[in-house]
């Protein structure tokens, strides 16, 4: 591999936390070379002044994202503001350049323009498509666990789908707001957009493209603010089709046994946060309880890594051919203990 | 009220969590004297050698329990490890010694001699029985959003109710055990029991017992480890058999506009456990989702205080008389910031 | 006491950390009524909105500080920020309404307008003042520890006195500042202002005015920021003019032996955040290293209650005669466990 | 490199926390091949089972150390409890494998045995010698501090160096003890073993045999517990012999300028734990105070990695005469966000 020249890349939004994840993997993935880090509040400044384990590196500094030539780069990632890329989108595929946008503005367009950025579930979209709609992190962590199951008619739809979904504050990005503040976090927990929050429709849109859910299709999701920096875990409780919890599990087995990143778990040990902290993993368990015949499942992943900046290099992998977990297998051992 | 003689307390295990919060607010209660504390391992030492804010209060040494003459005291507390109670029950009933249990020991007893000590559905029970079995932390806050909503008959028994709840590290007690680590726990956070939790039939019995759901009645619950110390959030998902919200609020108001510990909230605030940390208080919100006819309780307590220890002096108040919020009032406004 | 009228109580910046700790204290003080709130942002929203458990006590409505009459109220807190109380002083003076500010606004006036309001150092200075200048949580945890020794002669003056203080995250106040972020602070931990924190003056001076210390006398001071809510340990390294750890310890007990908020500790039990937390205790321990002839004195405080909002009841008390715990001393036995 | 055959390692002591980062960092490095894991509580268990992040890596299951053929491995690494090491030395040594020793038990060897493995002041010993004591955590971060200032005779011995050093939890093991909880720990913050640290003669030794300071050297060293779960910040008070702040950095830039791994910062930023963490770099800053004529010096590390399993896999890279940073690199930039 290493005879071709590197793929040159640009970056809009590298100081927020999934930006900054990004870059971290983008610098340790050996097909890259950044060419642009692009930020509007930081124009001028270096990232090693946000953040000091970058020094060294001959990173470019922070430019305006209209300098950028984006005929110079072969592929742009956008951690941005929602917003920023629907603004600039026709303009971006003028160019030329593939787009992995970790936005959620384009996450609910369809057409031949934009797949839909779950690796596992639309490889084929991803390799050919000029921009990837990367997923949200509740949504990856949803979606990865309720497909296969639906695909295969083992959820009994005529009952309300319940994801009782937690996230770490990253998942809220690196915004100045009082009630992102450590002294009003740290030891509390709660429930927030209980009834209404903006992932519930493209976990639908999803759950009826991917797994065959009819298009009128809603589920209830309810998501919390976990007092701790990064990790989700879904709750996600739903009644299933079938008493017969070997026929569960050995349909997300037979689904994920080959996948890199997809880890069915199906002994004692339950998803956790710290099973996939810093790392590309989904951790996805399921359980039948013979009393009420209802099931459930946990899928635990790293809201910045599946759920963010890990699946976009993943989806960079399965763009231009590399293998899919170039740059992101390590992660599945370090950071331990 | 100050010119009879004060109750005189015995506590068994003021040494664990809920103990020691016990201790404090028992400390702070006007009309109690602390006449001896009890324990297993630490006989002969001093509750101020483990709680160094305890210094200079007078407090009686740890002895063992078996020293204890319970003719001296009026009313015994037992924060002990499950199966102690259940022990020395008899003897104890013999003594005519009146009991306040918060271990698990009495929670699935019935007839004359144990009363379930969730205060605003048993006042009756609790003022006249020789026992106190106090309610588990997890029962404590599904019930008191359950009961008046199921009382109403405005729960689809048809559907499982789901109980996703959430709790901080002291519900599990301070046992030295690795996975109760902080270098295990800090920055985690999952599913532990997910189907056969212990508090599950406790809080089926109840709603049983209290509310009229059938006797074979089976709920859902499922809960999870959050990394705080202190605080229950349950996120309580059923088919409510009206579509109007107003309807549901109504019913939680009308029970317990009246009460001085359990919070309805209406408005744009949710429960969360910052709320309520330290304090007696339950506070409970209700919503309802058109688009699939759901409904959502969260209900938030500290799990120490109406969970446990405030809960427990709340039916002390209760068996003699004294005004319900004595020595627990001030809490709801302490500890802000 | 209960027949007098109540204390007229103002406060202005209820809603910051140390603002809303001290209204949870006024609101359980015997003999405080607490006629209104001021702030800025928030003119015209209710307290409870932002502090749900504050609901149905009944308490004013916010409003500008320009809107109150001074002559109506006995006395006026203000939790606000620097400048505020600078610019409005003469008008508060001669309105005749005593003040303690818990800014830094005046801890550096002298003269009869302004007493410094350590409590345990300068009683009759705070009866008489018409305003109190609130000391920093900082100069509270450093004072308290130092001053008996400096006094009796005990720290050779001829070395340096350094201090390396660690405080949880409300010290800082209630900011939208990315700095003060859940995200950026959990798991971390490092020193801010090294060599020139605003604080390191204000610990000089009151070395000088109240220990002796000479009036050129210059300190090392180095505070750090702790992935905490609440609480200040100041690690304080000086050089004793004795080696006899006796008369180190001797003298701390001889001068707050009589105090009821600072427990000097002299066995094995070490002063930590969790044994002062929510409480307006100090904690402080004295040691000597023979090895070195270096003595290290420990020093805990909780910063929004000794070192903020308690300390200001504890001066309010003293100011108008009322028992100094008044208010206080539950706290000694609340929040354990 | 790859044309050769990959050393065979094993490793004692996989499962405690520095054990276990050990283990992954050993995974993703290129030259290595773990043969064997060796425990005392789980043998016969298999790694995955503590740690489900491990599935699917083909890693032996833990054995007993009595059953390890220790002339089938090229270089053992042992992370055990202190006592191991001191009684298996002989035979280890005899076997002829070599050994890096994360406990404390060959820190105070000297002779031609035992190198101590402070990477950056003992390369020559490190690469030679048959057994090396990795450092302390507090002592690496330290030394490698006050070393090249020592050395260059800019610290004036006649006053006392005072270091006052905070770590997370994770630097006192897995260790199932009460003190350690979550629940004990979580929002507090304090001093333990503050006049007797046993890392204290440790540093004094190297002080003296690195760095040229009098054999009877004794400084003052006073630990801390923060409530993180990784990371060393040691702030270092000290009396320089010069008030020239360039020459104090000067020295540290000449001696580090060329070091991967020690990162010396003399602009705005400060070291802080989210630099290091989950890397193997120190970072170090030096400040003087012409107000008093002090020094202070911060040193940040990741105690898991080049207080233990970072600066242990530097060693053996050394050892083996690979690349110093292979298999460590990359995390300079991972596990950012």
């Amino acid at each position: 591999m290493s005879e071709n020249p590197k793929m040159k890349v640009a970056i809009v939004g590298a100081s927020g936390y999934s930006g900054v994840c990004l870059l971290g993997l983008l610098l340790a993935h050996p097909e890259v070379e950044i060419l642009a880090l692009c930020g509007s509040s930081q124009v001028g400044e270096s990232i090693e002044s946000i953040y000091p384990r970058l020094r060294g590196l001959g990173l470019p500094q922070i430019t305006a994202f209209s300098e950028l030539d984006l005929t110079k780069i072969d592929i742009l990632f956008t951690a941005t503001p929602n917003g920023f890329v629907r603004e600039h989108f026709s303009s971006i595929l003028t160019s030329g350049v593939r787009l992995i946008d970790l936005s959620a503005d384009l996450r609910f367009d369809s057409g031949s323009e934009v797949a839909y950025g779950l690796s596992e579930w639309n490889r084929v979209g991803i390799e050919s498509a000029p921009a990837i709609a990367n997923p949200g992190c509740y949504p990856t962590a949803s979606l990865l666990a309720l497909l296969p199951l639906l695909e295969a008619g083992l959820v009994d739809l005529s009952r309300t789908i319940i994801i009782d979904a937690k996230s770490g504050v990253t998942g809220a990005g690196r915004q100045a707001e009082k009630s992102l503040l450590f002294g009003d976090l740290a030891e509390d927990f709660y429930a927030y957009k209980p009834l209404s929050h903006r992932h519930t429709p493209e976990i639908e849109l999803y759950l009826s493209r991917f797994g065959g859910a009819p298009e009128d299709f809603a589920l209830r999701f309810t998501p919390h603010l976990l007092p701790v920096k990064r990790g989700i875990l879904a709750s996600i409780h739903f009644r299933p089709s079938t008493s017969d919890l070997g026929v569960l599990q050995g349909c997300l087995l037979a689904k994920y046994s080959a996948e890199q990143f997809v880890d069915v778990l199906v002994g004692e040990a339950l998803p956790r946060l710290s099973n996939v902290r810093h790392t590309n993993f989904a951790q996805i368990w399921v359980g039948y309880d013979p009393r009420t015949g209802e099931a459930l499942l946990l899928s635990a992943i790293d809201n910045l890594m599946k759920g963010a900046a890990g699946q976009a290099v993943q989806n960079f992998n399965i763009m231009f051919g590399f293998p899919e977990a170039l740059g992101l297998a390590g992660h599945s051992v370090l950071a331990l203990g």
